[in-house]
């Protein structure tokens, strides 16, 4: 394809995206269509002649964009949002124009330069302490997700524990991870992946009510596990856990990680874009005591996935861990001292030029329209939390400090044989196969809770209103229906073969 | 940014692409700016309010493109190539447009179904062996890089020599890897993020003639480890080393994997996309031993940074060693076992829709489109080679099946002091330096070697030609200039500085 033949099916396609975003409310969020329906549409093997574009672009429409998920869609409410914007598509868009491949700092200076000049601005947009700051010996990084910014601290972590000797010869110890129970499960996937299995990880105990991590349960585990003979290597906090949003004690943990030597690691995936709001930033109290810490622009901060923003209080000791110098990649500029070559910060070789996507979305917003974004995300969660409060049927099941709810149905009548937990997953189920909104779904102290997390930029008011409403509706309904006095009701969201 | 701003934008920036593309030939290939060029021409921070679009790209031409390495540039041979292609560009910006998160098959069902397609027409276009079709207990997947795809085999290898049991206790024994000396960094960059440190992995001598793995080597170290109680996990094998593309001979080492029940990844990183020719199959000979297999259409098949396609005999095994299930990821499709959740096949959760860059590319180019790239890389390289072998003065170092070659100035006169690495190295220095032309170098026995790689689909014959007439006049000036009796002369490429 030619420069000219590009820039027509360039128009083209950029064409079908504003079409796609212009009509995204008036699609079912989800699709209806049983496993296998993509597949069976599709051939079984490549044309043998090339096709042209505008082919590609019809089969888009009449077999991919109906069986998607719309996570752009102003009804997903689903998860923690992965919510993308204009300027992030462009930027993007003149990455993959590129095709700069940023292993080195010699493959790619702009692309280096201006990753470490973005994440200073983040840094500084956010508050973070000056130790992140690249001026320093620290400085960021993009990686492709939390669970990758994890696994990277606990590898530097392990390398710090053994004094080194984590390199040479690996995981020679018990060496132990912690975090709350509300931590994210990639801090058990990345214990298994850096070899300390799933018995490595110590899931510490949370406050009742705030579902925060107890930093004396924390101290306590520390201490059995140091009373035999185990080594205790990387404290995982959270900022906004994936459940509830609840934020753990940094100021306790952190004292109580620099008391023993632990690496402290603060996860702030979605929670952490609050922090461009003054307002916003007593989650983050505690920070400086941080050795890492990471949260996702992609979440909420109007920046497509994927883009993890990592940080380090100590760039050196990253590079330590991770740096393996082939022949093939020596270079006169890795041998000055004077560049960040990031591959030594992540666990791939290859890079991608996603720095000029937070470029475009930084400039594009500025700083107050990213405020406005933020503060945005959580007066509709009031706004929803206040629809619940309102409804004596309902409760809400934790606090909602930034744009998640989590709420569900009180239990039914005392003649009603199905459970609390049995009611809210049915209604869970009817609202989301209406295909106009998508929630899910998280245990709360065991009980099964709806969560409503706002975070697209299309998502309105009336967005949130009509949730709600179709909500109570349902409600109404499953309250008022004669209750199944035999057999199982439906636990589960709708079947995929519905 | 709403939809009709986005159009506008979208068109000019699809616009500079183009440009970008048509304009490239004329660029210097790298920069020549020290470090810190990019830093000075950017703000401390943000805007406090928003951008418009064009001020962005104004940048983009001021500060950013000069100072990049240009890896689609006709006269980039460096490294491996990493090209994209128009189609690719497209595909990607819709998948940036939909922006879906395919973490489960629920989030996003065109996502996962069209990626497993994809990666049946993959294996089918490749000729790859049935094993790895998902339709039966095999199946393919996304990964960004061969050195991911190289870590997640190395994960479910241990997984199987454990009999499961690294999954809840980690590493515990001594577990051993196994690749030629050829074989890449991100081999040792796996064992040790896995937690078998640098030392787990066993180096395997190579032919001197062909640079290909010593099947009796490796058996050898196998018994030695085994004697000595470790526990051999996972055997490595390349087809197209990085430093020549040597190709590892996978009948006899598949046979010694088979018999000592060890795991065999191979790592066709750069030369797996020959196979599409099928007169370049002989290179995946024996390949039905592998449990494990990938190549990267991001390096020599026209789809953009990232995409590794990676496949495994046993996708069961494979989830067995990565799934962990939080309760805010339960749903009704995983729970039916009917689907496909390919965050249980890679090390981050989320996901982007990159199998749309890979359709786009299957669809555009079709299979004829695809050899004819192929073809042209080999032929281009083979006719660079040409030109060594008519020049007393060079010799070639490796052979060249594929489309690198690999080659040198033969030592100057007995009064000449340089060595022939410093000759070589002075060679690379000078002709990268004059912006025309990027070569990189590696070491074969060895010998400083400088490697041209072929893969822009802009490179041509004529500039392959060129890039000769630059090195053999560098040659004529170097081997011709009064050689240095004192000091030492330059040994590396141009210094960041210069």
């Amino acid at each position: 394809m030619d420069a000219e033949e590009f820039r027509r099916a360039g128009h083209a396609v950029v064409d079908w995206i504003a079409d796609y975003w212009a009509t995204l409310g008036q699609r079912p969020v989800t699709s209806s269509d049983p496993p296998g329906t993509i597949t069976a549409a599709l051939p079984a093997g490549p044309p043998v002649h090339g096709e042209p574009v505008d082919a590609v672009l019809a089969d888009l429409d009449r077999v991919i964009t109906p069986g998607l998920t719309h996570w752009q869609h102003p009804g997903f409410f689903g998860y923690f949002p992965a919510n993308t914007s204009g300027p992030s598509v462009l930027g993007d868009l003149v990455s993959s124009g590129l095709g700069v491949q940023g292993m080195l700092w010699a493959t790619g200076p702009a692309c280096t330069e201006l990753e470490t000049v973005m994440l200073d601005w983040l840094a500084g947009l956010l508050g973070l302490p000056e130790r992140f700051h690249s001026a320093g010996r620290g400085g960021g990084v993009i990686q492709d997700s939390a669970s990758s910014a994890t696994l990277v601290a606990t590898l530097v972590a392990l390398h710090r524990a053994s004094g080194g000797r984590w390199r040479d010869v690996g995981v020679d110890r018990r060496y132990r991870a912690y975090t709350s129970t509300q931590g994210h499960s990639s801090i058990e996937k990345a214990a298994r992946i850096a070899g300390l299995g799933d018995d490595g990880v110590r899931p510490i105990e949370v406050d009742p009510d705030t579902l925060a991590m107890r930093p004396e349960a924390l101290r306590a585990a520390i201490r059995a596990d140091l009373a035999a003979g185990e080594v205790p290597t990387i404290v995982v906090a959270t900022v906004g856990t994936t459940s509830t949003t609840a934020v753990d004690p940094l100021p306790a943990i952190g004292a109580i990680c620099a008391e023993y030597g632990i690496w402290l690691h603060v996860d702030a995936a979605y929670a952490g874009a609050a922090a461009v709001c003054p307002e916003l930033r007593w989650a983050h109290d505690g920070l400086e005591y941080a050795d890492s810490y990471c949260f996702d622009p992609h979440k909420w901060l109007l920046t497509g996935f994927d883009c993890d923003a990592f940080w380090v209080a100590d760039s050196a000791e990253l590079v330590g861990a991770l740096t393996v110098m082939p022949e093939f990649l020596r270079n006169a500029a890795t041998e000055s001292g004077a560049v960040v070559d990031y591959r030594d910060w992540q666990v791939p070789l290859g890079r991608r030029f996603r720095a000029l996507k937070l470029w475009f979305v930084l400039r594009w917003y500025g700083v107050e329209g990213l405020r406005a974004h933020i503060r945005s995300g959580v007066a509709l969660a009031a706004r929803f939390a206040g629809h619940v409060l309102a409804d004596d049927r309902f409760e809400l099941a934790a606090p909602h400090p930034f744009s998640l709810v989590c709420f569900r149905l009180r239990p039914g009548d005392e003649n009603d044989v199905r459970s609390g937990d049995e009611i809210n997953a049915a209604l869970l189920a009817r609202v989301n196969g209406t295909g106009r909104v998508h929630l899910t779904h998280t245990r709360v102290a065991g009980r099964y809770t709806l969560r409503l997390a706002v975070g697209s930029p299309q998502t309105t008011g009336r967005h949130v209103d009509e949730a709600w409403d179709l909500l109570s509706a349902t409600a109404d309904a499953l309250l008022t229906e004669p209750p199944p006095t035999t057999g199982r009701p439906p636990t589960t969201e709708r079947p995929p073969t519905g």
